[in-house]
């Protein structure tokens, strides 16, 4: 955990003053105990198992951009945050090593920092990953910079799935997208909707499952299930065939919902068709389904369709409005 | 690199949308060429060199705390902030083998991406750290925050120092105070501050020479030379005892104020004293000095000090006011 001084006080920013900033640094440390490790050096020292690769990402959450301040508890944005970088992790089949928060922090949120941290540690915990370091800065808006590194000796790919493969995904849809329109129209959120979007799980354990029983290509559901598939589509130069009547719904959503609804943070495999994964097995292990949702295609015209659904599938859920 | 759609559009903040986003991504991957690598997966795949250690750390630079835009070109901004992160690779004298950008981008900067980008590449390539991925957001505020990971057989660390052992210093003090001091108050800095303010350098070669050459401890100087020092008589259980007299001081600077002169990412490291580097070879390999400005003694009362001048060394630069 490093800083740096700021110089630049002005009328709209005060620095949080060495004082305050190696406060807010104790406390996230307080809330973390064990989780974090080897931080107070100029950077974190890891090991990266031998003859394994490193996977690394980086992935922001801005107040006003990506959450609203009134929409979850501070702990809540947090998890959320972490989840969302670990589950690129999970997108390729990486075991988690260390995570990193960059923590951006506005006048009144102080009271704030160590449920944001209470929020982290829980997502780092549920993905066991170490924290291992960070930066705390005085910014104008709550944000959370957090990076992740993981080890894979295999990692799996966005590329890699060929015509013929058949296409799943983990999980039920859906949830956050319901929410967010929900919210948005200033309605309250169905439970079990608000509950997907407030408190998504980074499919670590299930993706390595996934790639351990053979998959070919995967990517984690962030932008919606259309759109990821296109990314998918597009990174293997093939079509993804998806089935409407198919995709794993949550009670009262619908499929061309489910299609456009972002931060799912579930897993989008394919397998080939020689050899499909058990998913009584993925189920009974995760609590949580695997479907079969498509197949995929030589590649034509678009790198996604969807058979039974008069939507646009790749269109990403920041279009919803 | 990586894009999560934004779903909060409201009055005071637009996300990118997907065309603008990639767009963004599209402008900074031009700049860069083939100093990118791998992006577009959901993370970066690297390689740690067998036998070493993965070295990680992250930074951020946010407009209005770190630092003004009118005091600095966007491309000056941009290689300041990778400069800042990379030092901290630097500090532990490891190889750098990637770099991730994470870029919050407010309204009225887009145009100025290419250049933001153009600084980060130049730094980087200074550094021969690859760019591996990255995050663009829109936000309030501009923020860099950057990542940076490198690898190392043996690290330096902010302990390891012991009584009895040197203190050196790389490069001329107090630019960057200096230029500070002048631009708060409205004047116009030098021209050789100002230099070293805008565009410093992080001394990643010159700090592998350091650790090769035997070093016990180092730190970068960020928060200024007498903070510094103190962090790492801290850490090290010692006292620092720097000699004003000696510390070098680029011209118009008394060792006063460039004890207290922050960002300089010069390295200060420390030597048994019977194994003293090669202070000339160091001047004429890396064209800047190495200058032994103090001894390590037994912990007493203070971390730091500093003989020959009435300063608080500890203090750091965001006191100046």
């Amino acid at each position: 955990m490093t800083r740096r001084d700021a110089h630049t006080a002005g009328e709209s920013h005060l620095p949080l003053g060495a004082g305050a900033e190696f406060d807010a640094i104790r406390r996230m440390l307080r809330e973390w105990g064990s989780r974090a490790s080897g931080i107070g050096d100029d950077a974190a020292v890891l090991d990266v198992p031998s003859g394994e690769k490193l996977v690394v990402s980086t992935d922001a959450s801005v107040e006003g951009v990506h959450f609203r301040r009134e929409w979850f508890s501070a702990q809540e944005i947090g998890a959320r945050a972490a989840t969302a970088a670990l589950s690129d992790l999970a997108a390729m089949a990486a075991e988690p090593i260390g995570l990193l928060l960059a923590l951006g922090i506005p006048q009144g949120w102080d009271e704030a920092i160590a449920e944001l941290a209470r929020g982290v540690g829980a997502s780092a915990e549920q993905a066991s990953c170490p924290i291992v370091g960070g930066n705390v800065t005085r910014s104008g808006e709550l944000s959370l910079t957090i990076t992740v590194l993981g080890s894979a000796a295999r990692t799996l790919r966005r590329r890699g799935a060929a015509a013929g493969d058949s296409v799943y995904v983990s999980g039920s849809l859906g949830g956050p997208g319901a929410a967010l329109r929900a919210l948005r129209d200033g309605r309250v959120a169905e439970p079990g909707h608000m509950q997907r979007f407030a408190s998504p799980r980074a499919r670590i354990q299930e993706a390595r499952w996934l790639a351990d029983a053979g998959a070919t290509a995967a990517i984690d559901i962030s932008d919606g299930l259309g759109a990821d598939a296109a990314h998918l589509g597009r990174a293997s130069g093939v079509t993804v065939e998806l089935d409407a009547a198919l995709i794993p719904c949550l009670d009262g959503v619908r499929p061309a919902d489910a299609l456009v609804s972002g931060e799912e943070y579930e897993i989008l495999v394919t397998f080939a068709a020689t050899a499909a994964p058990d998913v009584q097995q993925f189920a009974a292990r995760f609590g949580v389904p695997l479907t079969r949702i498509g197949e995929v295609r030589e590649q034509d015209s678009e790198p996604v369709r969807v058979l039974g659904a008069r939507v646009d599938p790749a269109r990403g859920h920041d279009h919803l409005s």
